[in-house]
């Protein structure tokens, strides 16, 4: 599964918008292009952002500072792509080849995710039932994934996971991708709604629980697609392991807690008509549709990065990796 | 809201398969007519079946006895409806006048919401936020329905609730009916994704939770739409009310627990395809779609019907109200 495909002065981005019955390569030559491609979550997924926005920031010709600007904004919340852009706008300044800069950053988001997938690997044992929400997987990162990382790591190993994936409303990246991604990776995969995560868990279906992360703020407290915070109640309720797999990257040392970080409000019209035949409720209809919700620290058995399995206290461990 | 609406030997059905764009009153005359509304859900909700089928027996010139058989068989496991046509055939053959029957089901239906209703906005305050699943409105009952009865009812003595609606996937009834049939009583509801019910709460939106329910057992275990058990552990996270409002009838002494209650598994299409402009995952990827989840007593702050307002311990209570 490759999201994102450079070859010779030539990006090609897999439109995630079309999956799972279209698989359509995007080639993407104006800053525009970029944006609207991010923006419109033709790559989605914090690392993936952050991969494509570095190749933007290689391959547009721009003034670079205005260019890293313009690209930030397509995505508020997502902190992997201004750390990308950062890092680009720093190698220009400092004279670097900038497409090298970006195959680095590439390469270095493959490998971060395999030892996230190692990590979190240690903590599954084979015919586990484990529940995901959202797509934290290759399709969101350079390779394997965060949050289906082990389960795609492990499958190479010859592990049998039985995975139930929640679709994800509003836009469904359950349905669309992780289900489409496990599929395609010859793993066990079956599609429940979101509401049905509680039913699976009482029927003893489920093992661990694994999600990524937008961004974990300096105790623990993680920002990821909306729900989340819902998945690691109910686990609890139940008594089963819940995971964050993100990179390292991902923690945001400014924000104390989840209360500084921001979410994002998207349109009413993903809720009520996007994806349907016919409108699914009336125009007046006032919609709530946060991208992202915060799951308390003290619901988290363990965030797993690159850098380790991190457990609590948080703060305090969390400042330990800092400073390895 | 009337869904049916009779006056003069006339009867107007409100067809809930448009809504909630289209606003059709469907006039049936012939037997056809009555068993093809029921079969293709122009109406739904076990009360309105029950009250709509009534009339079909008081309206059409018929052998009452095959008329009763006939339909009886538009939706063969719907209880309300044959137990309907039975009281009606009975009224038959006692000599009674049929419409006055029919009316006098429909009257019943309507005093019994009532009830549930007044004891339902008794435990409210004006300015609350609520927090609602799937539809158990006036739309699938005579009127002002179970649990959005004290919405409904508290509307029409001036309190203004903020009410948001899980759009209940995978048929979207709160989407299609709830937030439907609120925001034409001038209510003040928003729709939310069912992923979004943990945000809503953790925000202090929520100060309870009204659902209805399909069945309950002899110790308070709540068999109702699918989401609703998370729905009721996310409200016991927060420290917020959940209750449970439905008919007396509903509680089903046979049943000792919720784990006598059989769950009906519903098909795949309705999570990966129904509705939808394309299909929202591969041909090939396994669903579980079941229809109602099990809500444990110890997660519901009250149950209440149309006898009253029962609180734990339920096996205790509820036998209470059945020797009343």
């Amino acid at each position: 599964m490759k999201n994102i495909l450079y070859k010779d002065g030539k990006l090609l981005l897999l439109d995630q918008t079309l999956l799972p019955n279209q698989e359509v390569y995007i080639e993407p030559k104006t800053k525009e292009d970029y944006y609207y491609a991010i923006k419109k979550l033709q790559v989605r997924g914090a690392p993936a952002i952050g991969i494509f926005a570095a190749y933007g920031m290689a391959l547009i010709e721009d003034d670079k500072a205005m260019l890293k600007q313009y690209l930030d904004s397509a995505r508020p919340t997502a902190v992997n792509l201004s750390w990308a852009t950062d890092r680009m706008l720093k190698a220009y300044y400092d004279g670097k080849s900038l497409i090298d800069e970006a195959i680095a950053i590439h390469n270095e988001d493959i490998a971060m995710c395999k030892k996230i997938s190692e990590y979190g690997l240690s903590l599954l044992n084979d015919g586990d039932g484990i529940l995901t929400h959202c797509n934290a997987g290759a399709l969101a990162t350079g390779e394997y994934g965060t949050g289906l990382g082990p389960l795609l790591l492990g499958k190479e190993r010859g592990y049998n996971f039985h995975i139930y994936s929640d679709e994800t409303r509003p836009l469904l990246q359950g349905a669309r991708l992780t289900s489409y991604e496990l599929e395609k990776a010859g793993c066990d995969v079956t599609l429940i709604c979101d509401n049905m995560a509680s039913i699976v868990m009482k029927q003893g279906k489920i093992d661990a629980v694994l999600v990524g992360a937008d961004r974990i703020a300096a105790n623990g407290d993680t920002a990821n697609k909306v729900g989340t915070s819902g998945v690691a109640i109910l686990a609890k309720h139940y008594g089963i392991p819940f995971y964050v797999l993100a990179p390292y990257s991902t923690i945001d040392y400014t924000c104390a807690t989840g209360d500084d970080i921001v979410i994002e409000e998207r349109d009413p019209q993903e809720i009520k008509s996007m994806w349907y035949t016919r409108d699914m409720a009336l125009p007046q209809t006032k919609c709530y549709n946060p991208s992202f919700d915060v799951t308390d620290n003290n619901l988290i058995t363990a965030i797993i990065t690159d850098k380790g399995i991190i457990k609590a206290p948080y703060t305090t461990n969390l400042m330990r990796i800092k400073n390895d």
